[in-house]
């Protein structure tokens, strides 16, 4: 994958020691590339489950380069130890299927409320210095009262995941209140790009348009006319290198978004336009998912873009480099 | 105690099978009575956990006209049965203790997230028809941005507890709207009367108030300035059998409160001379729990008003009554 720079985001990492929870995952893995180009000592963990988004394949570039522990966020027990000596905590693990977290909730609550809180209390009593951005998600929104929505939206979150990611949230800004740690939460939006999981809708809906492009099928787009706003990783990666370090981010939260607002149909005619051939169907979407669908959405981001954050890859753009990207490394990731 | 009885919210329950979490605890157990007197079957489920509120002293006048199953919450496999049969869940059940859920937040995270979750998941698969109304609590507003506080303020707790409770109230509204379970759910503030629990602060300042009041010794107040709004015990239960029948209420959330507003120090004055003599101290709030402290509030309860909820018992009136309970009852309690 190309380095991507950013001058605003990428200062005062070298020589510094970061942890990324989830790091083998789709938006981990691109963390841990830059913090490693910029110079600074990297550990990855990850499960690895099957289910979610690690895999070796996303680090395989840069992996003499960094320290891979495949730990799970549900052990309490390791993060004494993996927290030592780290400066910086980008915690980005997440059960992200919505559709999971309504089939299996316990699981949803285990990774996105008992092991946030895990992890919190482990940076409270071994390293309470540590700064933290967590990847936080639109989902806790539910369905917009308004568009675009701010941080001020009422939060409603329509499925367990988003209840739970709440919570996740929650505990973040108050270990940043009560115990002084620095903390910061992202609100992501759609976020793709190069190592996002394409094997199934787990991640995003994107995921398995592009497998099924590339692998000459056609896909379905459900509804089609709700709008979406998309950012390329490369833009998340600046968010979270930013808001990690800058005083007037801890303690609050900030929504990512982009300039370009979509609608699903024009997206997946767009996509098709980049691979140059391929075609897709619309359906209606199935009942159980409806009822947690929450119809359109876009952010504003004006808070974040205050603090020097502006997404920079177009979408034509972002979608022409991850098909790319999937056209060379498919059998790694179907 | 002597029967309370309200013509709006006590119709519709004789002949029908009731089950209450919490159901020896202090509200619980008023529930419990209410319920009885009006011809329901009764089930109780309490853990009896000291640092809790179950007390068996509670229910000791209606023992054999109810049934008692000792289980905890947190235990997933009783409530299958438990839930055969019955029409209404009174769910009570919670961890109250702000510090509590600081100095061991993942008992709270068990019995105010995974518990919850796991009892509407039983509901959801073994009695999805049953009523159900859940005590929330005004802690998750957290501090407010404006008096009184209506159920469109922003919700940002200020500590574990208010985090868990959330998410707790969270989830009943979703398997409202996902699986049409008929749930709402009623943000309690301070609820007074008899079987409080009184031993120390974990429900309410004001129950260590009134123990230390009745062994003749001076109470604390911390802080004195803050603004509260109270409610009697035979009020809450007005509203909980109101909301757990009213068709307008299915799916929502309910602030309780009260037309009488008092500062602590008001209140302390009251209580002294409701019990016509001791004394109290004023002390700065312990910094560990100024952090966690919300200021001034009182809730705009007119949305339950228009279901047809008054609180009916006057402060005076209310203190008076839960003193006279505890100087006969005192050694139950301490």
């Amino acid at each position: 994958m190309t380095p991507h720079e950013s001058p605003t985001a990428d200062v005062g990492f070298a020589g510094c020691s970061a942890l990324i929870t989830g790091g083998l995952g789709f938006i981990g893995s691109h963390v841990a590339r830059r913090l490693v180009g910029l110079g600074a000592r990297v550990t990855v963990v990850d499960s690895l489950i099957p289910e979610y988004g690690g895999n070796l394949q996303n680090i395989s570039d840069i992996a003499g380069q960094l320290r891979i522990n495949v730990s799970d966020v549900r052990d309490p027990h390791s993060f004494r130890s993996l927290l030592a000596g780290q400066d910086y905590l980008f915690n980005l693990a997440g059960q992200t299927s919505h559709q999971d977290s309504m089939d299996n909730p316990f699981t949803d609550l285990e990774i996105n409320c008992t092991a946030q809180l895990s992890i919190l209390e482990a940076c409270r009593q071994y390293n309470p210095g540590i700064r933290i951005v967590f990847a936080s998600t639109r989902q806790i929104y539910g369905r917009p009262d308004y568009l675009p929505v701010d941080e001020r939206h009422p939060l409603r979150p329509v499925d367990v995941n988003g209840i739970n990611k709440l919570a996740g949230e929650n505990y973040h800004q108050l270990y940043q209140q009560v115990y002084d740690i620095p903390t910061c939460a992202l609100r992501l939006t759609n976020t793709y790009g190069p190592a996002m999981r394409i094997k199934d809708a787990r991640q995003t809906f994107l995921g398995i348009w592009i497998r099924r492009l590339l692998e000459d099928e056609p896909f379905e787009v459900w509804g089609g006319a709700q709008l979406r706003d998309f950012n390329y990783v490369d833009d998340v990666v600046d968010a979270l290198l930013l808001a990690i370090r800058h005083p007037n981010a801890e303690g609050k939260v900030f929504n990512l978004g982009s300039p370009e607002v979509v609608s699903l149909t024009a997206l997946a005619q767009q996509l098709v336009a980049a691979h140059g051939r391929g075609g897709f169907s619309i359906r209606d979407f199935p009942a159980e998912r409806k009822k947690i669908d929450i119809g359109d959405y876009y952010s504003d981001y004006r808070a974040l873009a205050a603090l020097g954050w502006q997404p920079q890859v177009s979408l034509a753009s972002g979608l022409t480099r991850t098909l790319a990207y999937f056209r060379e490394h498919l059998e790694h990731y179907r």
